[in-house]
């Protein structure tokens, strides 16, 4: 007898990352979409919305009823703004299905943190402890065990992933860690906003969120677990004038080795770190001496690209990281921690080799 | 015992087309590739031309030795400039491997119109009878017992599919046929010429080429034979700022219908007809009425989308395709080939979804 | 004693075209802006809205008064919807000010045409009469009497202008006429839809309005005149991702000329019918032979450049067109008219160099 | 009797910079081009080149023949790779015209940093005392005098006017500086490279020259004669895809305020350094609150847009700012330095309005 397949329903199926998601669950063998959620295009064809789709998926958009789900599917992603899941998620619901929330709801473990960056109140703190922090290269084993997985933001994911090994280890000063991060503008998200607009975005950068971005507190909770204690630091993301891609450009001093006369690290130091924790990943590729990371090179795939120079005239240390911010950044990293949650191999479906040009 | 393995051998892998063909075998699970010929990068890894392949593909760039080659191979693919594919193949060759030629050089069954054209001499006329012009919808048959198949061009495919029902059925009348393409940068190769450099092209649009592209007589000769006798039309090409992606705008006068008082045929007249020629054409796609093809719901896939709308004002009929030009208008197309000259399903490691944005 | 100063109001002044306006107002010696007419921002900074301006524009935005400014200034720019110049005009304002409308309200002299393409009823049908056509190089001596020019559509200007001198001198067979336009996105405006979102048009092609787009009506009326008789033709827009530009590629079957054994024309001759009429002309550009129009030779600039091929194999010539849809297409055109208007010499405030890259 | 006209002469014009520079010099009322240099295009119609130049310049390129200029021509300008000008300066030319120098070759003071980090031989090094940094805002006073000016890099410009006050006034700890920058690519220059190509770069976002760029020691050269000792920090550049514009973001630990209990400083402390040392300067915006530079809205002019946030969570500052690499990053500022040295009013020929979209 066959294995049966998983059922996936997606609440947010018609935002970037949710129609990134029907994307990725087509050519994922062991999954077929139960209902495609949306609450703006109810009734309406789902190819009417992304013509991609046409003669592929027929199916109508649906409401977003959590409870009617979790009866018809195992798995459910919630690719919407932030507050839903909160709102929706209960203990009948998680006793039949397994969530991969897309939102911040479940990433920051204080509520008050959540509660301060987002500006609205938590509605299901209760579940803060039990959901998991799905940056599957950190915390699978807590994902395998997971009901409800919090899927880490695109900023986040690149940011955490390219300077982990260092703060982990002790070899940079994690208080001086400063993140210039530039995105691509799929990362805005859908809404019709005048800021998003292509002439406004088109032949332009900028950052924005200066010293104010909700992705801080996510990726100073993650770090500081590895350094052992709390940090701040400096996150300042850009507008880019192209559709996908996150480059994080992070910046620290490099702690002087205690056992070598107090110098600093040597490249090859610092290459047998990041080997030791990313040599066996299949999604983290630490490029060769010399190759600075660029988006191009992941788009449309489940790849972090990453690598790091040494200063040696200032004792920096400037880390790079590259990632396609709808696939690692969002719905790639869903079905890698909806693999994780039901025991399939980490990367069915995501064998996305990345399109150049 | 398993099925054994296609092993391919690929000639001018680091050109765009190139690259892209691997990218489509990667995921096809019938076929290794054996030769990643390049003679500008002899002996240099393939990643570190491409580095989206880091860690995918470790082979180094070979030398162009078709005669090598065919000992090693069971299918080459010539992704080269025009003149090369002529110049090497030979009836040796040819008993050794199958043959899908990317160049222009088996396209065109006329050699004087090719050297025409093309303004170099053709080094092989003799095999250009047994080449099967390889546009898969069309040619089926001729290609599945094909040793040598001619790849068509990529305006050819775009400009082909989307007026062939109505030529072959008599519905416009084919003097009258005006083809606008517009075409992304990718097109031009990876050649560094300073009419491709980034700040050259974007922000940009022109027609080049105007009655004197090299893709004309091949449009003219394909659907010379649609029509029943020789044509003479209008192809513009123009460089669009953006990767990939044809779209072409078809002008034709209809014919009035002999049967219904000289009127001019109704919407659902000139849809019954596509629907006969594509209706279960997996890669060609008709969209619904009112719904204009765009380059990116095509875009990384296969498909190729086309529609129409009757303009009984001027009573002509605008026809409109889209493809991406590295997919089914190379590469994609070239697998295609592939799997028909070998007996495989045709759609065999071209289930690929459009990514979008 | 000095000069006075032409002062200038400006309603909607916050969009596309009215900041360039501004750009270009900001540049002429004899003209002050008195009123940035913003029904969406009324009292906020203009600068507020285009930052470009800080430091340069201190003025506030106001409501939409159209008596109140008649008292103000001498001239008054309409950059707004359809509908809007139609519902405000009146004599008393007429005798008071001169307009220059930029919306579509008074380029179509049959209002019965008017009203079946946009839609709308025609609020003041009794000054289609009085209103002159705004193409400076055909309309000249009329808009220079003129108290009320329908500034042309950007499609239209270049549309018309590619193609008059040969509609004129019966060169073509205006019955095959065919133009194939392409638009950068600022000529869809500012307002916040998701078809204009940055990630929706980037690295995208696509038709729109096929058969049915609203210039379609105002470049058959003029090309009407110019041949003597009414047109029908094919008008087709294209959405470019680039901010600014228009390219018009139109086709036509050249006239076998009748002292010349019914031959098709030379280049020579026809060169020398657009030199005729475009020689002297400072804002039209008759390019070199082989040299085809690019949006970006003309970008910032009012020029429009032109040029031709002719195709012995199809009997038709192909045209082609490129101008900035921002300047020549809207706002330069809209101050040449002003010139014209006051007296003042065509060029003044013009003399912008093409930006490139 | 009428002022006569400043004759110029550029070597190296058919670069972008020299293109821009063309542009400028054709609005600027007191400077008219004598000659157009350009080794790769002799004889050529400067047009042909840059076809936006179309019946506005009708001269062809000249040799790079500096002795022969220097007999022409009042000033030079040299937009050419390092090395060149250099290498053809001599006293006698110096006697006779003024030189204002795009390449890096008379920026820094000290030869060996020069040679170490351009890796050539410098060949002229008598007159790099004498040369002054043309950087105007800085160095007016001394350019008002120069002979010679060094014309100031790109990514430099930018990179100490937005950090320059505060060094100067000892408000932030120089060796924490951190330079993030991000440049169109036009900065890349002409030449046919893969690297530039089209495809290679747009959709595309990559950091190069990591602690190594050759216009770090330029920075740490000026911004450490403000802070009155030498200086080293990270300045990492990146390329973006949109032809014009530099945005630097730069990260710095501010100093406590020692007269306020060793408490940061405020915005509005801040604020009026900042408008201490630009209030009055014509070309230095500093915005309003809140606001962040954006490369768009200086896009074709002299302007620098600077803005800056105090993070009091990390006691760092953010500083932003905007310009034009083309124009303030070097032709306009080029102009701006010739009007110094030839005592005209420091703005002529640099009016110009940014352009939106």
């Amino acid at each position: 007898m066959g294995k049966s397949m998983i059922r996936a329903g997606i609440i947010g199926a018609t935002g970037y990352a949710g129609g990134e998601l029907v994307r990725l669950l087509m050519g994922h063998r062991d999954v077929e979409i139960k209902w495609y959620g949306s609450r703006s295009y109810i009734d309406k064809k789902y190819y009417e919305v992304y013509q991609n789709f046409f003669q592929i998926v027929d199916d109508v958009c649906m409401d977003d009823n959590m409870e009617e789900l979790a009866e018809q599917v195992d798995v459910i992603f919630t690719a919407t703004p932030q507050g839903l899941c909160a709102s929706l998620v209960s203990d009948e619901i998680l006793s039949k299905v397994k969530i991969v929330d897309l939102s911040a709801d479940f990433r920051i473990k204080d509520v008050s943190v959540y509660e301060k960056w987002y500006g609205i109140e938590h509605k299901s703190p209760q579940y803060l402890q039990e959901a998991v922090y799905g940056l599957c290269e950190i915390n699978r084993e807590g994902i395998k065990k997971a009901r409800l997985t919090a899927n880490p933001g695109c900023y986040t994911t690149c940011s955490i992933l390219t300077a982990y090994p260092l703060v982990k280890e002790g070899l940079i000063d994690a208080d001086t860690l400063i993140i210039d991060a530039k995105s691509g503008t799929s990362g805005a998200g859908r809404g019709a906003k005048t800021a998003n607009l292509y002439c406004e975005v088109n032949e332009n950068i900028k950052a924005y969120g200066v010293a104010g971005h909700r992705h801080t507190p996510e990726i100073e909770e993650q770090l500081g677990y590895a350094a052992g204690r709390p940090l701040t630091l400096n996150f300042t993301p850009h507008l880019v004038p192209m559709n996908r891609g996150i480059l994080v450009t992070e910046y620290a001093s490099l702690r002087p080795c205690a056992d070598a006369g107090a110098k600093l690290p040597e490249y090859e130091q610092i290459k047998a770190v990041y080997d030791q924790y990313y040599g066996k990943e299949k999604f983290i590729r630490v490029l060769d001496q010399g190759v600075c990371p660029e988006t191009k090179w992941v788009e449309g795939s489940n790849y972090v690209d990453i690598n790091f120079v040494i200063d040696h005239r200032t004792g920096r240390i400037i880390m790079m990281g590259a990632l396609d911010n709808l696939v690692k950044g969002a719905a790639g990293q869903a079905v890698q921690n909806m693999n994780l949650m039901f025991g399939l191999p980490e990367s069915e479906g995501l064998d996305l080799v990345p399109m150049f040009p």
